[in-house]
């Protein structure tokens, strides 16, 4: 893939204004204090997965709603005292995978939480579903238009949610030093770890790589790809409610939420990145409330990012705002 | 696309055996009469939609569960005495459309009910959700993987109930003719005409084109297009389900169910389609319960089968046996 | 299709210096004068289709050279006084179709003359050779450079005439009222309609979506795609005729056509058409020579423009225009 | 390509009815003697090339109808007395390319006449049109469905003529050898080296490369590429000209045109070729009516057959028969 | 992708004839035996990954030609006394990655060597050159062609003696009880697992997945995918080498090679796979030389083949050899 | 392929800062002196082609470190005195093909040596090895990035060296004139032209088409096509070495080179060449070292640049400098 978007000295002091409802913070507020008041502490139960290093256990937790969301919570083998933890949401189209998988921040000595995406699932093995009937409210095959015709219909309201509440279940969980909790995850994990510090004030530390859902606006007028193109022939199809759903979309606007955040943040950034244009993924970074945030960007790299390069300097982070 | 399913002198004496559940009829039989047992009288507005030949009214009628369908009853303008009426269906990702779009059966002089699928609508303008929090069920984007993992859940029990109790609604709407009232509709629309016509025998006449939904395994062979793709994939995937789902499936085959039905019926068939391969539409003719039906077969066609050149085939069809 | 042409601001200004010849007017006057003085009165003949709403009538017209041009007559169903028309021109690649498809105006209540575009029928059926031995002065697959060599043998000049003709005809038809006769048609079909209210001034409206044929430089170097594209491939082989060809097209291009235009008009547009993309439609359209002009925006939209939405809005403007 | 057509041993021996009319040699002694008697000997005008070794000249002959065919003979420089001569035909899409081009032959010390292909030329340059009216009576881009509503109008018996005749031109000219004319070519030159050993005794050997044009109805079943596509589009279009289309062809098929010959061939054949399957080119070749006849296989190729490898093996055939 | 190979019945008793060697066992001896004595002891540096749970040392090893071959070796912290040994080897186009990555097998309580492919490291990185002038030896991208000429030059040979090696070299770990030393790898890792099994017979389990390199003939002639690819179009291109290539290829053939294994072995196969047909693993499985073997079939799959689904089951397999 | 970089008028002005190492001159100047103190005299041997009018000769002359590398010497038939000579050098992907091919610039009467590109070969037949251990050093299919890791080790470090030499040996054959020898080639033909003429001052004319190797940092930023994408893809996955790789393509970079030659130069370049960005070939010419330089422009082309039309141009070009 070709340079396509900006070059990196624009896209460097590129803070766009971005359409921001001003009912943000209160629609947020509401939201998850409706569905933490009907939380209920998270369920454990150890599974056996072969590997004598991590112990793992299948955590149930509740998300928006009170629905029921699982997770895996891999933990050093052994482990008594209270361990940093780290929370990791997943891309579009995963979910928390088999339970040997995905087991590097545990191996790290993190207690790694690894939490599902409802209703997703199909490209990594997920076990949550949404279980509303909101759900049926869809006419694009995926999850970005599924009752987007409403904010509090909207399937991100919900997974935004559970990413906060993940984070509450992660600090409850036996093993865990509540007060070092951070949270990850690269592209809409990116976008729910951006979330979940915007949300949820217990999160120590941020590391969000190639978000997804930052500055809508922009990403459906220059990204040809999916998931965004599922907005795109939405509004081709339904040529009568672009305004409607610009506005919708605002509510979940990672730029928007990224000025809700203040713990200290590592994005990471492809250049040539056409699921998340690099000027969407700067659109977050630039606004983001806290003054503690470094950029690391790859140039020649497409969506994949940093990918295997970024690993070691993102747990370089970690160590240094959990250790 | 060249040929690649088998030669037509064999696919016309192809008659499969076909994964078949020992309780297909009660279960069919119990989930229409639940469904029945919620119903409402279909209600009726009238809507302007700028065509002076055709009276078009907006229909929402009781389908699974009680769930309101939708559907557009175009009426020849004018019309008071009963008149013979087409129910039709519709291809996967499609719907009713706008209310001024596929006014030609009402052209040719029938009450057309041309219905919603739920939860559908991304090619094709919809208005009717899947209302239950089963939608929530889902791992792969699109309808073929929702709730299959148990033959109540699963998303088809829905729609083929919708598809039964809309010929109901057809025959409680005031310028219908109860007596006089054929099914017809292309690809899963052909699926759901078949559904219908061994689901509900006030069916007098059957049209399925190029039909969906037919002789799962073999589809799942031989086609590597979507929609079957879905259900490869989801397969693909979750590698310890196939039995169970294939299980699943059976109840919904239209192998199965066209040997419930009784009513004449034209099909047809494009002998290189690589959607709706030629041998899962002849599983269907071959098993169809009734004596009285032909095919109608396109030789160079993929799955636009007959297309333009079939409607004149099939309003002559439906004149012989509506009229 | 991501966004790729001007921003709306700027499209909404760009009236661009187009090449044009000095004798544009002279040579369409003469070609026109040519043809017309050939002309037969139109032949019909009616058809059974199995359309009780709507009759249809086998039109046989004389176009360029006096060659004999097919079109469908839709009539509402015994229709005796004077109704106002609309003369329909087709796409790229399209004909007539079947004398039962296509009865939309009709069904509104108009005669409806829908008109092949000789030569040319393959993504629907047409019924009309382009009877010249110019037809075989070609290279290229398609029709756009056949006989470009010339403005005299430019495919372009028999069908314009056609469609300016076509006009004459549907005013000569005894269902007719013929003062008040409309033009309408996308793509190429749009480009027809431009051609048609420029070159025959009886046409009282003109409703042209997504336009071809406008502005060819800025078209053959912005988009990629066929029909364009036959040309782009043409001067990729025949290096040494660039500017004989772009002095051809000059004289056919929709933006100077749109020049000598009167007529009311409505234009639409889809921002991400890349077939035919936004600018060289707006070209068209701030060039047009009347007045009463307004353009239909279809922002998320490549090629399929308005589709099924910006038919209500067609139909207000004809019965703006024709009632 | 992976294999797909019949395996080495089978193709051998295949040796398949195919549709035959009764009256093929009367049609193609008809349609010959008529040309031939409209033929005007060939004019010649030496041009300049740049070329010190080979001298070029613009040739023009009566092809069918004694319409003008441009071809260049390419001459060793200086030779004067006789020279056999090989005729060479191009394959779809090419034409004689410009006049330094392709001067294989004369480097090797034949004349070489390369002909162009009416009304094609967009892969390679040609000059000639197809100058009749029957060039309009077309559907379908490309030239494999021009005129097929009849053997007559078909463009096949145009070329194929122009074929047969271009025999009688290069035996006119003075620096060759009348005695001493050979035909070649590769795919759609191939089937027309076919057609012009089968239409012109004087043909004293042929050496076709992957035939296109044989047994059509194999091709169409099993070839999902154009050119052979342009006629499944077609009868996918126009289904109702099916048998009609295929009796047209046979007319045209080499599988027939092949019986009549009796000049020694050289065929070559790819085994993974999918626009000429090797079935068709083994069904003209076991259908040769000459004793004297070779197949040269080429395994792991597709559509470039022999390429670059067969050359010398041409040249060594064409040796053997020529010298 | 839908089925295309024979079906399953079929497979489980497909045990073809392959083009086989005479010299095959002296070859191979040979070539092992002379690099071996070229061998040196391996050499160990600790590196840094920040996993607290495993010990990650950077291996070089002596492969073929004394040539240094890097790997990781990946030992669970701490661990002192001697344990079982998982060697990996990576499918095409990968290697060893960076020190941080893939620690399933030490996770799961083995030492875990996971070896360079020298010359290979694009889709995963290595740091292995192929430090010889043979290297040059080719003209197809990619190293399946590379020295294919002889079977002294032919990659295979140097890759097939570092895989066979580096069992050696795992046995001479510190770590290491040689007497537990199992291999594994899928698609070419799978072929080299094979490979390191019949060549090196101190090897005490093979556990290989969709492997690649087994019955060459039959894998050009029904795989379009690279890297057979590679192949078919280097005899597409080279195509008087066809016979050569062939019979080198058969010293490196897994279905050969696996006749000379006799350690137990947990093969897998994808029966929709399309770049390792699942004919052609079957072809090695039904020739291994050991009779403790079995197939784990993965029906829906295509070269992803059990993917993490099967991670349970090898690890099942190697506890039950390897405790 | 649509227009995608600078206007005409910009890329006529565009001459840029290009990374260019203080030592370039040097390390083209031990480079070269040091192969050519290895290099011994071209040795020939005549071949049989079949062609009367070429006698063809394999030649094999001393490359890089002295290494053989072969080359066709095609001279016309019984020359005896000096003839000026064309050296040809070609594309990517390339070799000097078979003897009876590509005899152009001996048909029009000079010398004409067409080289092999050491270890390619794969598009076209060539006969030469990369033999050395250097060659080993790769991680991506395909020579672009073998040995990128040192400008020592660089593939074309010795691709260009072997260009330059091959003016030598063109000189030094016996039917050469030593003081007319020019070079020409396409794409990295013509980058080695360039290269030929920039490190070999014998040279009397450089004719550089569409040349590729020219302005790497900014062909790496536009073109998503190979070859250059070979090296985007590298530095997409050996993220951290990006400043070094691209300091290593300085020392080859086109446009630096060009500044070091002072041979009249013909350049052409097609302005939708997205394998070869207009604006690197323009890069190239405005450093050109000559004052006696023209660039031929082809507007509507891609990579195939002026094709068949600029021979003509470019013999004309070679006549000027070498009759």
């Amino acid at each position: 893939m070709a340079e396509f978007d900006l070059p990196l000295e624009q896209l460097r002091a590129y803070r766009p204004d971005v359409r921001r409802p001003d009912d943000l913070q209160a629609f947020w507020d509401a939201t998850i204090e409706e569905s933490r008041a009907l939380a209920e502490p998270p369920r454990t139960e150890r599974v056996e997965t072969g590997m004598t290093l991590v112990d793992t256990h299948d955590v149930t937790f509740s998300g928006f709603g009170g629905h029921p969301i699982r997770a895996w919570a891999h933990v050093p083998a052994g482990a008594s005292g209270p361990l940093p933890a780290v929370v990791e949401f997943h891309g579009y189209s995963g979910g928390r995978s088999l339970a040997w998988q995905n087991q590097v921040f545990a191996t790290a000595g993190y207690v790694h939480l690894t939490v599902d995406s409802r209703g997703q699932g199909w490209k990594a093995v997920g076990a949550t579903p949404d279980p509303t009937a909101d759900a049926g409210l869809s006419t694009e095959p995926g999850v970005m238009t599924k009752g987007i015709a409403d904010k509090d219909t909207y399937y991100y309201r919900r997974l935004f949610t559970d990413a906060a509440l993940a984070v509450d279940a992660a600090r409850a969980l036996p093993w865990v030093d509540a007060a070092r909790v951070a949270v990850t995850g690269a592209s809409q994990g990116g976008g729910l770890a951006i979330a979940a510090g915007a949300l949820n004030h217990d999160v120590v530390a941020v590391a969000t790589d190639v978000p997804f859902l930052c500055h809508f606006e922009r990403a459906l007028a220059i990204s040809d790809r999916d998931p965004y193109g599922e907005i795109v022939r939405h509004l081709a199809r339904y040529r009568d409610r672009v305004e409607q759903t610009l506005d919708v979309l605002s509510y979940f606007d990672g730029a928007n939420l990224a000025a809700l955040a203040q713990a200290p943040a590592l994005f990471s950034v492809g250049l040539r990145d056409q699921t998340c244009p690099p000027s969407t993924v700067y659109a977050a970074f630039n606004h983001w409330g806290g003054d503690d945030k470094e950029m690391a960007v790859y140039r020649f790299n497409d969506h994949e990012g940093g990918g295997e390069h970024h690993v070691p300097r993102k747990l370089a982070f970690l160590a240094q705002h959990l250790r």
